[in-house]
Order: C-alpha cells, then sequence, then structure tokens
C-alpha cells in the first residue's frame, strides 16, 4: 500500500464512535486485514509479532508449573463430541462440519474443534492407568473454530488462535487447586505483563462453560466501560472422567475416577490491550509486551553523521535488551511520528545534528506524550528506566480507571439506572436464582461477570428480587 | 500406562522388519499416539518437543533472512481454491471439505487448506501496491490438510504441522534467488542441526508442486535406503500474480505482475530423524536438537549422598547450556537405561558411591554406547565436548550411509538391477522427457528424486530410452 494512504487519514475518535475507533486501530496500525471466509480474520506481522510474544511469556510460565505441549488432531468425529452431553448441546449449535474427504462422502461427520476436552479425553482414556501417572498436565497451541453470526476482529472471530490446557488429577482437592492456580498464571499475566487489571472470581452456573462443574474467569475492563472476559480456567470435576472412562489404579489397587480441569486464553487477548491502553492516535503497545520497544528516528537524516549516530544509539539499546528499531525510511519525521504512534511503540527517540552537538536526544514516550531529554551518557539506564515507568504507569492508569467506573447498586431501580447511564461494572448481590440473570439480561443486557473471590456486602438483598443474597456480583455489559 | 508395560518388550529389529522397526519406535519412545480420527495423530510430549526445538531453529534462521510470521485462515471458499488451474488440479482431490456451519448449510464450500497459496495470494493482491512495498516476505506456522489415503506417522497423515513460508518479489531473479536462499536454509539445518546429509536439487515437472515454475528439494536417504522429500522451495514465476491479479507499479509508473515463492518444512522431518539415526534400541536424537541432551543415571540412588550428588552435576551443566534431567525414580537403573535409550537422549551420565568416592563418573554415549570415564573436575568441559563429538559423528556416519548407498547406472538393465537390488540412490542419466519417468516408475516403483545441482556425467544417453541425455538425475525410492 502506498505509504501516504496509511496514515494521513484519522482514525475516528474514540468519544465519537468507539467501535469504529477499534476497527480503525486494528486496520491501521496493521494487526489484522479481513479475509475471504466472512469471519476470519489475516492476522498481519504486527498483530502476530503481539501473539508470539504472548506465548512466549504464557507459555514459559506454564512450563514452570510441569506443564507439557502436544497437539491434538483439528478434528472430532460426531459420536465423539456426543459423549458428554452438557458439553456437545454447549458446543454443536456452532461447530463446521467436515462431510467429504477428497472426493468421497465421509461415513461419519468430522467437526473442526471449537474446543478440544473430548480429544484430550479420548486420549487420556488409555493413557492413564496408575496413580504414578497423575498428575497428566497437556497444553496445547492451536487454532479452534466457532461459527460465530457476528465477528469482530480478535473479540468475536470464527477462527482464533488460543491455547488449551487439559489436565488429569487424582483427587478433586488437586484439580481444583490446579484450575486456581492456572487462572492466577492469567491473572498475574496480564497485570504484570500487559498491564491490564483483572477481577478475579467464578461465573454463575449460567455462564459456566458446557460441561464444567465450575468456571473460574479473570474479567477486564475495557475503555468504554464494558468487560472482557480474558481468560477461563475450569475445574471438570469427574464428569467428563465418567463420560469418557478415564480411571486410574490407586496404591490400594482401587479404580477411581479422575479429576479434570481445562484453561485457555486467545488471541481475544490483543482485543483487550486495544481497547485497554489505545488513544486516539492508536494503539499503545505495554513495554513487556511490544515487538518493537523503541523507534529511533532520526532528524535530518541527510546531514552527516545522523544515521550513523542512529544507529549507534540501537546498538547500545540492542545491547542492553531493549528491542529497538531505527526508521531510516525516506518519509518525513512527522510522518514517522504519526506512524510509531499508530502501532504503538512505547517509546520514539529523535535525534539530530542540534541534538548530537549537544550530547543529547529527545525521548519521547508513546503513553503520555512526554518529551524527556536525555544526556545521550545516560542512554541505556535512562531508556530502560523510561521503559519500566511507562509498563507502571499504563497499569495505575489502567487500575484507576476501573476503579473510577465500578459503581455499587443496592436495589433494582438503582442497578437498571447505573448500569444503562455508566458504562462500566456494578457490584450487586444476588440470590443465586438464574431467573433473576434472566431478568437482568433482559432488561438491560448486562450480564454476570462473575462472583469475585474478594466478596463485599452492598446489601442483604438480592438486587433483582429482592430475596436472600447469597453472592455479591459483578454485573456489566461485555464483548 | 505402568511402567514396566513400556520397556520391557524389545521393539522388532530394523532388519527384521523396517517398517514395523519405525512404527515401534514412533509408539515406545512415545513421539506419537494414534488418534479417533483415522489418518490423524496425537503428537505426544517427546515428539512436540522435538518439534518446537525445529520450530525455534527454523524461526530464528527465517527471521535472520528478513522473514515475518504472519496467520492466514483454516478455510478456503471452493472459489478461490480454484483460480489458479494447475493448483487446484493438484489439490482438489485431496482436500477435506466444510459443508456446514452451525446447523445450516453453507453457501459455499470450504476446503481445509492444503497449503495456503490461494490465500496468501488473495491477501497479496490488496496488500501490494508500490515496488516500495517488495519484498514481502511473509511465514506461518500452522496445521495442514490432505485427505490420505494411506498413512503413517509423521511421514504421510492426513493433518500435518509445517510451516509456509510465501513471498513476494519485484523481478524473476528476486524470486529465484530468494526459492534457492530458503533451500540452502533447509539444507544447513538438515545437516547442522539435525545431522542429516541432503542432495540439493530440481524437481522434474513431473514431481514439481501444483502451479510452480520450478521446485526445488532436499533429499535424504533413510537407513533402509529409501529417500525422504525433507523440504521443497516453489518459484511460482508470475503464474499465480497473473491468476489473482497481484501486480505492482514501478519506480517509472508502469504495472507489473509480480513474482512470487513458496517454502516448507513439516513434521515429516521427524520421520526423517528417526529413521537416519535411530537404531535396535531406538531413537538416537542429535544433540543439537534433543530436548534433553543428557540424563543422569544415580546408581544405589537410596545410598546417602548419591541423589544430591546428581542434582549437582545437573545444576552444574544447567549453568553451562547443558539440557539435563536426573532420573530419580524409583525404576532400576538398567530400566532407566534403556528407557533413555529408547527415547534418544545423547548422553546419560551414571553416578555412584565408587564413582563418588573416585571423583568421577561415567559418561555413555547413545550412538555408540561408548562409556567415557570423567573427572567430576572437569565435568562441564568434557560433556560439552562429547556432546560436539556426538553431532559431528552422527553426520559423518550419515554420510558415509549416503556415500555407501549411492549408485550409478548407465544402462536400463543396470538401472533395474541396482534400483531393485540395492536400496538407495542410483545417479542416472535421462533425456528429460515424462515418458521415461513414467516407464521407470511403473517398472521398478523408483522416481525421479530430483536434478542435483551438482551434475555429473555418468553416461551420454538417457538410461530408459537411450536418446541423448540433457540432465543427471538422483532415482530412488521414496517414503
Amino acid at each position: 500500500m502506498a505509504e501516504n494512504k496509511k496514515f494521513v487519514e484519522a482514525i475516528t475518535s474514540m468519544e465519537e464512535d468507539f467501535a469504529q475507533w477499534y476497527t480503525d486501530v486494528v486496520k491501521k496500525a496493521e494487526l489484522i486485514d479481513y479475509a475471504s471466509v466472512k469471519g476470519c480474520m489475516v492476522i498481519k506481522p504486527a498483530g502476530y509479532a503481539l501473539w508470539e510474544n504472548i506465548q512466549h511469556e504464557l507459555d514459559t510460565k506454564f512450563k514452570e508449573t510441569g506443564v507439557e505441549n502436544v497437539y491434538m488432531p483439528l478434528f472430532i468425529p460426531e459420536s465423539l463430541l456426543q459423549k458428554e452431553k452438557d458439553h456437545v448441546e454447549g458446543f454443536a449449535p456452532e461447530v463446521a462440519w467436515v462431510t467429504h474427504g477428497g472426493l468421497e462422502p465421509l461415513q461419519e461427520r468430522l467437526c473442526v474443534r471449537p474446543t478440544s476436552e473430548t480429544l484430550f479425553c479420548d486420549f487420556y482414556k488409555d493413557e492413564v492407568q496408575s496413580y504414578r501417572d497423575l498428575p497428566m498436565c497437556y497444553n496445547q497451541w492451536c487454532s479452534v473454530v466457532r461459527w460465530e453470526k457476528t465477528t469482530r476482529p480478535f473479540l468475536r472471530s470464527r477462527e482464533f488462535l488460543w491455547q488449551e490446557g487439559h489436565t488429569v488429577h487424582a483427587t478433586a482437592e488437586d484439580a481444583e487447586n490446579r484450575t486456581v492456580q492456572m487462572l492466577n498464571v492469567y491473572a498475574d499475566f496480564c497485570e504484570q505483563v500487559l498491564a491490564i487489571p483483572v477481577i478475579k472470581g467464578r461465573k454463575t452456573d449460567k455462564e459456566k462453560f458446557a460441561g464444567a462443574e465450575a468456571t473460574y474467569t479473570i474479567e477486564a475492563l475495557m475503555h468504554d466501560g464494558k468487560a472482557l472476559q480474558s481468560g477461563t480456567s475450569h475445574n471438570f470435576g469427574d464428569g467428563f472422567a465418567k463420560a469418557f472412562g478415564i480411571q486410574y489404579t490407586d496404591k490400594d489397587n482401587t479404580l477411581h475416577y479422575c479429576h479434570q480441569t481445562s484453561w485457555g486464553m486467545s488471541t481475544r487477548i490483543i482485543g483487550g490491550i486495544i481497547m485497554v491502553h489505545g488513544d486516539d492516535s492508536g494503539l499503545v503497545i505495554p513495554p513487556r509486551i511490544a515487538p518493537t520497544q523503541v523507534m529511533v528516528i532520526p532528524i535530518q537524516q541527510k546531514k552527516e553523521g545522523v544515521l550513523e549516530k542512529a544507529q549507534e544509539l540501537r546498538e547500545r539499546l540492542l545491547k542492553v535488551g531493549c528491542k529497538v528499531k531505527v526508521d531510516d525510511s525516506d518519509k518525513s519525521p512527522g510522518f514517522k511520528f504519526a506512524e510509531q504512534e499508530m502501532r504503538g511503540v512505547p517509546i520514539r527517540i529523535e535525534i539530530g545534528p542540534k541534538d548530537i552537538e549537544a550530547g543529547k536526544c529527545i525521548v519521547v514516550r508513546r503513553d503520555t506524550r512526554e518529551k524527556i531529554e536525555v544526556e545521550l551518557s545516560e542512554l541505556e539506564a535512562k531508556t530502560r528506566e523510561i521503559l519500566d515507568t511507562i509498563q507502571k504507569d499504563m497499569l495505575e492508569r489502567a487500575r484507576k480507571h476501573v476503579a473510577a467506573h465500578t459503581y455499587q447498586a443496592a436495589n433494582y431501580d438503582e442497578f437498571c439506572d447505573v448500569i444503562n447511564n455508566k458504562p462500566g461494572f456494578v457490584k450487586a448481590m444476588w440470590c443465586g436464582d438464574q431467573a433473576c440473570e434472566d431478568k437482568i439480561k433482559e432488561d438491560t443486557t448486562a450480564t454476570s461477570r462473575c462472583m469475585p473471590f474478594e466478596q463485599e456486602k452492598i446489601s442483604d438483598h438480592c438486587v433483582c428480587c429482592g430475596k436472600p443474597a447469597t453472592k455479591m456480583v459483578y454485573w456489566g455489559k461485555a464483548y
């Protein structure tokens, strides 16, 4: 695409139309392109590099907890999908079916995996024999397909990339511990690496995963006040084990059903990065996940020594582990600034003849646009310090945003008023009856996001029906 | 699976039944398991760890040549697959078709990608505008599906993992250079990292990729004398560009069609590692690709200080970058030895009370079974030296095997005699006529593996028809 077409048109502002802003950013920051298959996306280099960094960070953490990677087939025979009743009911309406292999019809339809519980269970039923084999903690990185009606890049697409961990344990307690452990891995990753604060909690039965005994979730709040389910961890109890016959022989030679978990995070989280941190100039990527952390932009680059100096700064920063590039293309500096802002590069460094003479450079923060004069002798130390500061400040700002957009409601009038007029989370009590969730969804489109681990008492009674409350729930409109 | 079931039964010997030996190794070394979908496989941790190492090595090399990773959709609409005539003819008979999304039939069938030329072309036609955009060098890591009738783990399965690089260039020369460059990346990787020597050359028109102008290949020779096509790199010329309308505006403002390449390597290469290096005790993995390079096996591990010493050796080797583990399970040392041999771990270190007293340990090479007494004070240096030696020796042995199983033939009687009685490559001249390839295949089941870059003159005439020869060809029976 001709360079000047890319960035000269401004993107829609967030205030004007948040959905259009999102679509503009996704396209103009060159994260994705639409594909010829409706509802699928082409993930472009800038988008995929983000996913590679996410993979690397998560994969390292998984392996530290004893997880090993495997690869299961793409296809699930229809009869296998049907083995666990709740599971098939949840997924069958949205799977893609393969009916022909080559020129011939298949004897049995195969669905393209929407998730792989059934495949892992079919594998584990033979693989697990003795208590010595447990726990078995496998994960796979792959794509899955869900035939959604309405789609949006990263947030809801017919195919998306993710990881799905599947573990088998001897006891209910071990399975519960692993479920919570992985939720904490996700939560720490979001907060520490992506600078996205999350609410940890348990899903109500209405919102839990098809076939799970309990689903835990991390919920993040986007800039527009809508919630994004950002990662889930499921405890299956022994439900799948019973449906598939996954048993082990204990030390005392008795047979027991296994207890299982699964947990996943997907490319959806890239939508979260965009909607938590982005602004009207484009993406803002947290330093710890940025494919390029520093872009050196030479000013008057045709003047003698400027490009050489820019390259020298790059070399120096590379040596201390910064991900740094030089933009030595023949675009104007102003254009390069706009381009790097659109792409969300955390820091740009401007260096021109006058700076060189003064032994300085200008460091500009993407998140605040603050310009910082840095002595060249202090380049490495200052750059790393500023990257750390950006990372901390981004998390802090996002936390403040959540705090400022979290409300509470003690009765239904209050609840409806807040949920309809103040985008954000609403904390309110619930009786535990699904009828109240259904009514709230119908009246307001809001859903229960989670029953947070950190419970508070907002009132004594269910915000909807007025009966005695059992749980405090975070409610919100969600992606 | 109960431990003692895993290794007590010996595997079939290579001499007795090479195909059964292969299947036994693949299963007993726990690389794969069969899946409930016929012709698909479950890649288990030991197999997937190999693939992760292959990915890491190749991905690093790709990026050094300016390649960026992307992700294209899993599905190709039927009409898109049909855009390039030769391509669709080559692939349509072996694709899986999705006909239903959720509960509804699709308006247009989608095939599950057997390869992604058509998707990349559909993307490039909008993405490439100006000479400034070129070259564009993208790659993706994914799975592809080909509905094969007969399948074997890693070698030919209905779904396999691979990478596929797709590049767009301004000139025919640039495309040709990239095609050869990537073939060399594959060849160097096979030789230096996998210790697999390869023949580099060009495929005949009969054997080239559907839609390619030229296909280059690296061909390896397995232990049983059969060839394995181990990686291919295709020059498409401007054929796909014309079919899809991929054009760029040159500096002088004229429109030109682009020139393209694609290149791929798959999990098939794991079959190559097994069949080049394995022996009757199981896998033998080259140190540079081994997930575990050193297994420390304590002898009389219940005696005081033995386990502690084993862990100490592990810590010391970890510090110098070795991939090392301790097998402190309660199996017998003899069982552990057999297990590590089956898994192909390059080195085992035995350490017991007497060794500790003598300040020594025993290092055992997997490839030669040589036992080397090493002073504990020299542990790090000696271990690394032995790993390097194993890597070199494995390549050298494989090279000798190729040399000892490469024959030549000047006339058809000789050719048929050699190809039927002496498993290996046969170098022989060819007139360039496909009829001779067809006849040779019908008479002997052998195929032209490649026209090697390093040409020799074996005789003046085609080994089949006797007409004047134009090329020397490597012939062989192949996987």
